[in-house]
């Protein structure tokens, strides 16, 4: 089945699901921003596009609408959208209940969520990126997951709960990875040290992670209980009693982990 | 140059650096482990390998001996290890000063640090390893560079008070990071969820931050300063009191850092 969808949002998100929906044999039709300049730039990427600058799609053809904006607005943004007889409305969000779209001038309310970071320019393919699906009735359920198993092998339901705790998890695994990734760089930088040393060795690391399981992956001081190197590091970082506070709780938290087994 | 080398120990290490030697066309000469029956499994894998389990290399003819033991065993071990003339010791620790080998009998002591952590039977690609050199003098750094540079292409001299820098941010970027997907992994799985959800937004999150940086791709609540989801997190935690306070501590010094700006 084939969809004619509207795209309403410029950003990373949604150019990359309209880049994967026309790719997929959906026609994008509108594509929607309070800058027109920017829904004209956003709509010389896609065959039919039509650039707005109105929230009013009461003469679209589409069928589906993509609301991929930044969650703060998407509650503001839903009750203006005037939307053709039965169309479907969508929010892109992990982290926003499926009843901010409470208000839209439509029953057939959902989210679409597919579980990526999306980078400007470089390509993504979406096949294996987990697609979350949520709905507020069978008819638009079914029409979304039609959608999404067209561009993603990985689809499943997804209610608002799950996706809050997915979020959170996100925030452990991405969000809070990547910030020690900034304190490891700060560490040896510090000593005049490059953090490029270390992209091998994590890189390996993260392999190994997802190959085995991080459970069975764990390494260092603290899984093998080796105090005095706990000790060192801490007295090391005492300089900066937030990233000393971070070694020490996590630390903790490893101990803990691994002496209940 | 072509050098003739000595393993002690049949770890992980010592096997996959033998194994880069051999590549590369140095031969090994011998295996020691305690238990005959390892050092002789282990010689099998090498052309020229002589299994031995004593440390009396007296009639050896290697120029040099690699010490790849338990960080813990290297300076129990180094003193009764009886040396060919002249003959260079070195240890492969990140976390172990090149003292520990004080004792040694031969001033040609030095410390052969390769960047990577490494798995039994997954083969690795040594060219890309940055590897750390430290030597007590210059013959034994000739010597050790130019083993260094025949295997990989990012060789760097180290000293040990580097090598403890760099652990310490191995323990940030690794060790810690794994126990993050750990607690990322927990979450999803009290609600039933599959951390293979998150695999491809770990994958492009990591990819991101090693090509622009980790400060430039940090995003999340925390750095948003979205108190109200910073809230709903610290709430849903509140039954595991430690992995609140890992929340708390990260999203803390995120805040910090991008205030400081």
């Amino acid at each position: 089945m084939s969809y004619q969808i509207g795209i309403i949002g410029t950003g990373n998100v949604a150019w990359h699901l309209a880049r994967a929906f026309e790719n997929a044999g959906h026609v994008i039709t509108d594509i929607y921003n309070r800058d027109i300049r920017k829904a004209k730039h956003f709509a010389l990427d896609f065959f039919n596009a039509k650039a707005t600058s109105k929230l009013n799609f009461n003469d679209s053809n589409a069928q589906i609408f993509i609301l991929a904006v930044s969650d703060d607005s998407i509650a503001e943004i839903a009750p203006e959208i005037l939307l053709p007889k039965n169309a479907i409305l969508v929010h892109t969000s992990g982290s926003v209940a499926m009843a901010a779209l409470g208000y839209a001038r439509t029953e057939n309310q959902g989210v679409f969520y597919p579980l990526q970071t999306f980078s400007k320019g470089k390509a993504v393919d979406f096949s294996e990126i987990p697609i979350g699906i949520e709905a507020e009735n069978k008819m638009t359920e079914n029409a979304l997951n039609s959608l999404a198993k067209s561009i993603s092998n990985k689809v499943q339901l997804m209610d608002s709960r799950d996706r809050r705790t997915i979020h959170l998890a996100a925030v452990f695994a991405c969000n809070f990875t990547n910030h020690l990734f900034t304190i490891s760089k700060g560490i040896l930088e510090n000593r005049n040290l490059n953090f490029d040393l270390l992209e091998p060795l994590i890189v390996e690391t993260l392999n190994k992670s997802l190959e085995i399981g991080p459970n069975n992956a764990q390494t260092g001081p603290a899984k093998r209980g080796d105090f005095e190197t706990l000790d060192n590091h801490f007295q090391a970082l005492s300089n900066n009693p937030e990233i000393a506070e971070i070694y020490r709780a996590i630390s903790q938290n490893i101990i803990d982990y691994y002496s209940e087994e």
